[in-house]
């Protein structure tokens, strides 16, 4: 249906996925070989290259060109482009944040008065 | 395969489609019912309310308790997780922005150096 898919939606698609996340904090520390990114995961070699796939058409890694290694590097630019896209919405996560600290505090305020009643009982049962 | 998707998984995923973002995007100037977010796309009721549902699983939307119109508003809540996530990459666009300026600089550089060859040349070949 869809004709091209735009950057955007192929970015956040190809980060939908812990594995494929797990690949990009493994290329911060430097590139690395196919056999390397599969190391720490408990999965299929060809379950591996379709992950890395999807990473390189999204243009988050990109594949050096010794045809036997192909090391994988990150690519982190179309992040830039995620970090803006959501930099619009941060005002509203402020807002829903406000509404949760108000909740919060509503609820610190509400536990305050129980105890300083339970307080009050509890002088009261106090024998003298 | 997987027992259950996890927070940020579940948030990409709800944002790679460019109809779920513009519906984000309407929310932001305030409330709206189905039908208001329908409007402007060019697809089914069903389709929307698919979409309105993957929206909700993610908790970037909340629905109204009234049965009939049920508003949704937007909880931006989640988004706060996904620009703390890309906030970790930043020093690496950063620097892959760094890698295509020093690029581009190369290339005027040689483009300016070609520009002045060929002056040189048209300075050479005009008539005295």
């Amino acid at each position: 249906m869809r004709a091209q898919q735009d950057t955007l939606s192929r970015t956040f698609g190809a980060l939908s996925d812990p594995t494929r996340r797990a690949i990009l904090a493994r290329l911060t520390r430097g590139p690395a070989t196919v056999t390397e990114l599969a190391a720490p995961f408990d999965i299929s070699g060809p379950a591996i290259s379709r992950h890395l796939r999807v990473l390189e058409r999204a243009r988050l890694i990109a594949r050096g060109r010794d045809a036997q290694w192909r090391p994988c590097r990150l690519d982190a630019g179309p992040l830039r482009e995620v970090a803006e896209w959501t930099a619009e919405y941060r005002r509203f996560w402020e807002k829903s944040f406000d509404r949760l600290d108000e909740y919060l505090d509503g609820l610190q305020a509400k536990r305050r008065e129980a105890a300083s009643k339970e307080k009050g009982h509890a002088r009261a049962r106090k024998p003298r």
